[in-house]
């Protein structure tokens, strides 16, 4: 039975998994995290490009119907289809595409890591859809790693989101993209630090809302047994499924399998 | 003309590397920084091991007659000379080595990468030389972000360090290793941080001292002509070159290349 696939360079694209097992109960999930070689969003196009084909090539072998890169360093990266011939999702568009239909005063925050920050994907999406937005960046290296510690809700992870949030804030943004998947993980803290008016992007709800549309049009085929949902990692870690299950939390995980990939 | 061999996860090791030039200014050196899989800190043994091995075959065929491991989690991991018939050094035991003859009380702290911290080699190397000496480790994750931003004397790295120490000042150590080659770059704000009777141990130094001491016996050949530094990394940016070259500071780089490991 095909599956729908999805890959991060860590555990953040879990919160993807977790969006889509909660619309799309019945459909079966291959997620791979590239931990040998995580993080991305400090690592050149040229490098993550290649570690993009290697991972897409390796869940196509598992079966797939439609591709989830939930990777916001790695979507920046992403060619229209990879030549696969399959419905290919990167996080970006959708993520601008929510980004506008909230904003009511056309001026967009978006947080991300160097990667994607430098690569102007989502000041690009976001311009080709709406021209006369506003677009202000900030890149936010250390979330990641503070996210990873599990230091949540903790005074160094707000004075850091604090020291990042200070030229959005200044800009009078409506509207912040958490342009990672980490992100969401500490988005109360981020929204504490914030103005009530000031509205959260999710990047995880926006592809999950758009992968939903596409299996209701009939683009991607729907599954019709129960679902089931594999993990996939290229690193062994007690890390990673310990903080994995706590992010994917209440759903469980299948199988947890060791991804040969170099 | 064979080389010295150095190679690190990323450019903390160019702390090893400076302190060789001050040493041994007329040898030759080729530097590898895996910065396309960088950090090593957060993974498993065996992922390190492979990595080790394609890192310590791509410097060999550079010509080399000395290898050293600057990275304190892939040391870890070292074998005695990986069959390679020339000496390698890794960076725990000269560190050990120093702890033990600067210690006085022989209570000795460790501030390590969780790989390193959890593969236990600092304490069976001080206790091979004396099991007598009490040894405190403290995994310090967040602290190689930090310095690869180069928040170096930030309020945010302070917190951070403060909270790391905490448990090393309660165990009233006396000497602090700093295991992992890019603590030294924040040596200043740790001192700081301690009463003025703890001593710091930064490996640079003890592993520079080793090698000279190895090329006084003969274990290695002199180079007999001016020295010449070659840097590899295997992800491309323009971060690595920048900081990279204000570690090395006051010495300089003959050439900067991108090696291919896969």
């Amino acid at each position: 039975m095909p599956t729908i696939g999805i890959f991060d360079s860590g555990i953040g694209g879990l919160t993807v998994l977790r969006a889509l097992r909660h619309v799309l109960p019945s459909e079966s999930y291959n997620y791979l995290g590239d931990t040998a070689r995580l993080p991305y969003g400090s690592k050149s196009p040229e490098t993550i490009s290649r570690y993009l084909v290697q991972n897409i090539d390796f869940l196509k072998h598992l079966g797939v119907k439609a591709l989830v890169v939930a990777c916001n360093s790695a979507s920046t990266v992403l060619e229209e289809d990879q030549g696969l011939g399959m419905p290919i999702y990167g996080v970006i568009r959708p993520g601008a595409r929510r980004a506008l239909a909230t904003t009511r005063t056309g001026r967009i925050g978006i947080l991300g890591t160097r990667a994607t920050v430098l690569s102007g994907a989502y000041p690009a999406a976001i311009h080709a859809l709406d021209p006369k937005a506003e677009v202000f960046q900030q890149a936010c290296p250390l979330l990641v790693p503070l996210v990873e510690e599990g230091w949540i809700d903790d005074p160094v992870t707000r004075l850091v989101a604090q020291r990042y949030l200070a030229c959005l804030k200044e800009a009078r943004v409506d509207v912040i993209v958490l342009g990672c998947t980490h992100y969401p993980v500490v988005k109360t803290l981020i929204a504490e630090l914030l103005d009530e008016s000031v509205q959260l992007v999710d990047s995880a709800i926006a592809i999950s809302d758009m992968i939903r549309a596409d299996l209701a049009s009939g683009r991607i085929k729907h599954a019709d047994e129960p679902g089931r949902t594999r993990v996939w990692t290229t690193d062994v870690g007690e890390t990673f499924q310990r903080v994995g299950k706590m992010i994917l939390d209440p759903f469980t995980i299948d199988e947890w399998n060791l991804a040969d990939i170099k």
